[in-house]
């Protein structure tokens, strides 16, 4: 059935990110709602996060373009260009080689939940400027590298 | 700046379906959210649909993969197995190449509100099994035509 049984997809908790940058993220849950429909082209993502947690370090992606929908709480979306406030049915628009690192915040008292949707691009390299990190996805795999390109 | 002011994006109505097969959709507005930031690889619609009006003629794409969150009011899902309630949170998937027409109805005496993405595939073929109706997007353009491949 096209319908997703919420209540029944994994809430996943952890990162990928190398362990000494993986604090800012603690508190942060996610269901792979696209991955339980099926759907490959881009990845749909149902994300909590918990008074303190961050959605991720700031990025921006060269290849992939990124759409958030704000469903429960007040998050602070992070950029450049300041702090905005997003409350359910605020959404922004992340498109794919604008290099305006951005993350969502939670610096209120009470869960923020969002829905985040992100292309599933063959060649992919995620910038992280706050940090010494880089996403790499290309024909030798994904993964995390240092800014230089060494591995972690 | 990133977030999106809603309240800015351009309201449409009407539809480019053959002035034959419109009422169907009579009632229903969408907002087109990620054209409005800048997205080009899916587009992000917010859809409302006014007592009595659907989302389309049922439907079922070949080659993009369509998501939808519901937002506001109750809508019915009615695809080949029948009819399913959507309320706000509720989400379902539509992966490519699956040949379930779908649609969304709204037999409630309130709006009803969801979130639609659709990938943007360079070559797309939309198959409506209750109309005489394809949609066809090739080297010669974005089209509707009959069944047969004519003209309207």
């Amino acid at each position: 059935m096209p319908k997703i049984d919420i209540s029944r997809v994994p809430v996943r908790t952890g990162t990928s990110y190398p362990p000494a940058l993986a604090a800012i993220v603690e508190g942060r849950t996610a269901q792979r709602l696209g991955d339980a429909g099926g759907l490959t082209q881009y990845g749909v993502n149902l994300v909590r996060l918990a008074p303190g947690a961050a959605s991720a370090h700031r990025h921006w992606h060269e290849a992939e373009d990124e759409f958030v929908w704000m469903v429960e709480g007040e998050l602070l979306l992070v950029d450049d260009e300041g702090e905005t406030v997003m409350r359910p049915g605020d959404a922004a628009c992340f498109k794919a080689g604008v290099a305006n690192g951005h993350h969502l915040v939670n610096r209120s008292d009470a869960d923020g939940v969002f829905l985040v949707v992100g292309t599933r691009a063959a060649l992919e390299r995620c910038h992280y400027p706050d940090v010494d990190l880089a996403f790499v996805n290309d024909e030798n795999g994904r993964r995390f590298t240092r800014k230089s390109g060494e591995p972690y």
